[in-house]
C-alpha cells in the first residue's frame, strides 16, 4: 500500500517548537514534506532551513518584513513569498503547524480555522486569547485543531476512542524550578535561575511562564477551549518528574494517563501523524529501570498567584484572557531585562487585570484593543512605581 | 432516547467476581438485568441471589449436580434449570459473564465463543489453558471477549481508538504480600499471611496465586491471547500501590496507562457497559490528596519462580499451560491445607512441568488429558516426598 506524504507548513520554524518539528520531519522524510516555512526572526537559521528543506514558499511576519536585511533576504530567495495568513490557508498545505509563540500566530491560526485546514497548534496564546472565535470558526468550517502542547496531546490521546465526554481533565505540572520555595526565596530569584527548567527544554518566554506557573494557567484555558470542558472540571496536579503528561477521568471513575520521557518531539510527531503512530528511533523511550517513583501534589496557588490569575481570567472570559496574556508578555520581558523582580510579574499582571473594563464575546478587533490597552497599562504601572 | 437493558447471565455468581458483578447490576438496574445465574457451590447464597434477581433460568455445575442437597434445591426452583454450557449460549442472554475460576468455566466459555456471544471473561484459566482454541472460535464466530481482569481491562481501555498494534504491554503487579521478602522468609510463610493481600479483595485461590506471582504469570499468557501479542512484548512491572492497572507502549514511544482505586467493580462494569461508561456513585474515585507516590520496580524472578514457570509454559505453548494450571490448582490446595510449604508450590509445579511430554496445538480432549495427568503427577511427587 502506498503511503501519502503529508505536506506541512511550519509557521515559526526557527523557534523551539519549529526546530523540533523539523527534527521530526528529518527523521521521517518518507511521511512528511516541508512545503512552507515562516519565521519572524533569526533570518540566518531560516536561510539554513530553506536550504535544507527546499520549501515551495516562505513566509515572513509583516511586523519585521520592512527592515532592509529582511527585504534583501527575501529578494534573494528563489521560492514564493507569502504572508503568514496566506501560508496557513494554502491549498498545497495539508497541515499548518502553528509553532509561533505569543500573539504572533493568532491571525494565521484564525485564517487556517476559517479555511478549514488541519492545524497542529503549539501557539497556546491563540486559544487563550481568542478561543471562542477560533474554535467557533474551526467547527463551522471543518478545521481540525490538533494540540501540540504535551499536556493537551496527552489529554487528546487519552480521549481517543472514548464515546463520551470526560468527567475531569487532570493537567500535570512539573511545578517549575521553584517548586517548594518560600515567598522570601521567590523574592530573590534571578533570571538565570528562572531560565533553568528542571525537565523541559523550551523557549525563554515559556520557561519563565513555567516558573511562575502562568504557563499552566494558560494551559487550563487552552484545555477549556480544546476539549469544551468547564473550568470546574479541569484540575492541576504537580508532578515533578514530568513523565505523566496529563490524565483524563471518565464518568465511571476510570482514569487514563499518557506517559513518556519529556521530549516535545513526541507530541509534535503525534499531531503530524495522527491517527497513526510512527516509529521514530530518535524519540526516547521510558526506561522503567530508571523511572521508579512518580509523585503528585496539589499546586500552591498562594505562592504562585499567576496560576490563579489565569484560571480566573479564563472563567471570566471576554477580553480578560487577552489582557492576561499581553500583561504577561510585557512582565516577562521586564523580568528578563531585570527591570522587575520575579514576584513582580504576578503583581503587575494582577494590577493590570484589576483595572480592565472587560467586554463579553469580543471580536478580534476588541481583543487586539484589549491587548494594546494591557501593554500600555502595565508599562504605566511599572514606570509609575519606578519614579 | 430509550436505552436498551442488557440481559446478563452470570456464571459463577456466588464467587468473588460473581458477587461484585451483581453489585454493579444492583447499582445500575436501569441498564442491566440478570436473566441467568449459575454456581457450582454455595447453594445458600445462590438461593438468595435467585430470590433477589429473579432470573429466568439457573445453571448448575454437573460436577456437583448429583448430590441430594443440590437435587432438592433445584427441584424447588420455579425457574428453568440449564447447564452452564446451555446458559452461555442462550439466545435470551446478551452477555455471558464468566466469573467462574479454575477450569470450571472452560467448556461454557468455549460454548459461548462457538455461539458468537459477548463474553465478559474473568475466568483467566480458560484463555491460559485453551487460548488458541477459544480465541480461534471467537474470531470465527464473531464472539467478543471483553476482559474483566483489572490488568487486561486497563490494557483494553488504553488500546481503544488506537489504529495500530501496541509495541509493548506493561502488566503491573502489586508484588503481593511478600514483596521484598528473602528466601528464608518465604520459607516460613503461613497460610494466613499468604491470604492477606495488600491491595485487592479476592477469592482464596487467586490470593495465593498473587502471593506466588503465578497469577501475574497467568495474566501474561492471558494477555498474549487476548491482545495477540508475542511474549517478548509483554513486560511485568511491580507497582505496589495498585493504582496503575497496566500500561501500553505504542510504536512512537508514547505510553497510555489506566488508573483507578483498586476495586474490581470498575473493570467488571466497563466490560458490561462497553463501549459506554456509566456513572456509578458506588465506585471509588482516586483521591489525589492521598495518592501522592507511585512506585515501580522490576519483578524478582528468582524469588518468585512461579512467574518464570508461567511465562515459559506460555512461550512453549501446547499442553504446557494446562499442566501449569492444573499443577498450580493442586499445589495451592495443598498449601492451603498445610500439606506443603509456600515455596514448595513453585517447586512441585516445576517438577511436574519437567516431566510433561507436551503436545502442540492440542484439542480440548488432549488439554483435559494433560490436566488430569498433571493433577496425578503432582500428587505422586508430593506423596513420594512425604513417604
Amino acid at each position: 500500500m502506498g503511503v501519502l506524504i503529508k505536506r506541512l507548513a511550519v509557521l515559526g520554524s526557527t523557534g523551539s517548537i519549529g526546530q523540533q518539528t523539523l527534527d521530526v520531519v528529518r527523521a521521517l522524510p518518507h511521511r512528511f514534506r516541508i512545503v512552507g516555512l515562516a519565521a519572524g526572526k533569526n533570518l540566518a537559521l531560516l536561510a539554513k532551513q530553506i536550504d535544507e528543506f527546499k520549501p515551495e514558499f516562505v513566509g515572513f511576519s509583516p511586523m519585521n518584513g520592512g527592515d532592509k536585511e529582511t527585504q534583501a533576504f527575501l529578494a534573494n530567495l528563489k521560492c514564493e513569498i507569502l504572508t503568514m495568513e496566506e501560508i496557513a490557508c494554502e491549498s498545497r498545505v495539508d497541515m499548518a503547524v502553528m509553532a509561533t509563540s505569543g500573539k504572533a500566530g493568532l491571525s494565521a491560526t484564525l485564517a487556517a480555522a476559517k479555511a478549514g485546514k488541519s492545524i497542529a497548534l503549539a501557539n497556546k496564546e491563540a486559544l487563550v486569547i481568542a478561543g471562542e472565535i477560533i474554535t467557533g470558526e474551526a467547527k463551522q468550517n471543518g478545521a481540525m485543531i490538533l494540540p501540540v502542547d504535551s499536556e493537551h496531546s496527552a489529554i487528546w490521546q487519552c480521549l481517543i476512542g472514548e464515546t463520551q465526554k470526560a468527567n475531569q481533565l487532570i493537567l500535570t505540572a512539573s511545578g517549575g524550578p521553584f517548586r517548594g520555595y518560600s515567598l522570601a526565596q521567590l523574592e530573590e530569584v534571578t533570571v538565570a535561575q528562572a531560565l533553568k527548567h528542571p525537565s523541559w527544554q523550551m523557549g525563554k518566554k515559556i520557561t519563565i511562564d513555567s516558573a511562575t506557573l502562568m504557563n499552566k494557567g494558560l494551559e487550563v484555558i487552552e484545555a477549556h477551549w480544546l476539549f469544551d470542558m468547564p473550568f470546574e472540571s479541569i484540575k492541576i496536579l504537580i508532578h515533578p518528574q514530568s513523565i505523566i503528561h496529563s490524565m483524563v477521568e471518565f464518568r465511571d471513575g476510570s482514569i487514563k494517563a499518557q506517559l513518556s520521557s519529556p521530549d516535545m518531539r513526541l507530541p509534535i510527531q503525534y499531531a503530524l501523524s495522527y491517527p497513526e503512530r510512527l516509529p521514530n528511533p530518535e524519540l526516547p523511550r521510558v526506561d522503567w529501570n530508571k523511572v521508579n517513583n512518580l509523585t503528585f501534589a496539589p499546586p500552591d496557588f498562594g505562592l504562585f498567584p499567576c496560576l490563579k490569575l489565569a484560571v480566573e481570567a479564563g472563567k471570566k472570559g471576554g477580553t480578560y484572557p487577552a489582557v492576561l496574556c499581553a500583561a504577561d508578555e510585557v512582565a516577562v520581558e521586564l523580568f528578563l531585562s531585570q527591570r522587575i523582580r520575579f514576584v513582580d510579574i504576578a503583581a503587575y499582571i494582577e494590577r493590570t487585570l484589576a483595572q480592565h473594563k472587560p467586554l463579553s464575546h469580543p471580536g478580534m478587533e476588541e481583543i487586539m484593543a484589549a491587548d494594546s490597552w494591557a501593554r500600555e497599562k502595565i508599562m504605566e504601572l511599572v514606570n509609575g512605581d519606578s519614579l
